[in-house]
């Protein structure tokens, strides 16, 4: 691709796919720039930003004038336009639609119950919102469920989600995993199989994953002093 | 690929999910065989069927041994490796990442949203469980986002939801969007955008397309005749 420029990205770090676009950019040495778009301020609702993307959400990849949304999509745009290892998003076709079929699982499942966790005990106090301890609960019962499924589905015969080696798959799964870690909650202690897969992720992420995570490092320590 | 038997695809025409698979493979003349799966008798649940698919969902593709779930992964797996026309999952980097684009999006959105609003509606008091009117509202208003997104986001500069022509996000959204006409509601009735959309999409998709949705038509037949 003769005359590419860098890529944009425009990104919080305090979003689980942000991370997830972040990390794979940084792994693979994409050449990119990265534009803040802070959550807590409100950046996403800008009438430029808007323009952008009318959903007002992050991230959004900027390739020479391509603009893309969805995490799912740009990391799989960027898995086939750059020259990335084969294994990130295989393209024999059985291979890839391992990886297909748990990014479809994804959204209502792990990225859907994590979140809410957070969400339930982070992000509403902080916004003067009482948790609802019934409310509460069954998220973390949806969760758990989430979590039954990973490790006894998806990991039951493999090392990673999809396969033998790290892909999109487990990059976007462990971003949403590590975000309940913000109010200390470490949702896979008492899981030794998920536990055992996040350090192979981590391992096969080197110092991408910790950089991209000191956002949820920092507000952990900030909660955590706070109890 | 020599030797290669017809894909057998678990399904129920009561999911919409399961009627784009059905409409796929018709329209595309893959050779298939269809294992009917009875939502409403439960025959997801039972042992055979969680072994094939511990999620006890539908659709399930059985190739040839190779046993994939998730409508969104089946349908570009098909896509990939049958001959079919282009349109449906473009080969092109950029025209693929909007039909990633928008499957990616349309598990929170299209697809949530119109099947709360039928599951309100008609599953919930079949069941026995009266219909909270302040969280059905709430689920009209969600639908209704939605539709606009649609509207003016996917649909604003062009016929189908990712371009010129029909796609794959078009077939999943369409079967979404039909779902609430299980009670005689159409929520595109007001909207001549995306009422124009889906006779595009019916004439593209022809008999195919009544044909999968014989059973929406025939239950709102029942559930307008009780009214």
């Amino acid at each position: 691709m003769a005359g590419r420029l860098a890529v944009k990205a425009y990104l919080d770090l305090l979003s689980q796919p942000c991370r997830a676009l972040l990390i794979f950019l940084k792994h693979n040495k994409i050449p990119h720039t990265v534009e803040r778009i802070a959550l807590r301020k409100g950046q996403q609702k800008t009438p430029e930003f808007t323009k952008l993307n009318p959903m007002q959400k992050v991230p959004v990849l900027d390739d020479n004038g391509f603009i893309l949304t969805e995490s799912d999509a740009i990391l799989k745009y960027l898995a086939t336009t750059y020259n990335v290892p084969d294994h990130w998003y295989p393209k024999l076709p059985e291979k890839r639609a391992r990886v297909d079929e748990y990014t479809a699982w994804h959204h209502v499942n792990t990225r859907m119950h994590a979140s809410t966790v957070f969400l339930q005990e982070v992000i509403f106090p902080m916004m003067g919102q009482p948790t609802n301890p019934a409310k509460f609960e069954k998220s973390l019962a949806d969760l758990d469920g989430t979590l039954d499924m990973l490790e006894n589905m998806f990991l039951k015969r493999q090392p990673f989600l999809c396969g033998d080696d790290i892909s999109l798959a487990d990059l976007l799964a462990v971003c949403e995993l590590m975000q309940p870690l913000c109010s200390g909650r470490d949702i896979l202690k008492d899981r030794p199989k998920l536990l055992s897969w996040r350090s192979r992720v981590q391992s096969a992420l080197s110092d991408s994953f910790d950089e991209a995570h000191s956002v949820v490092y920092q507000i952990r320590e900030k909660f955590t002093a706070k109890l």
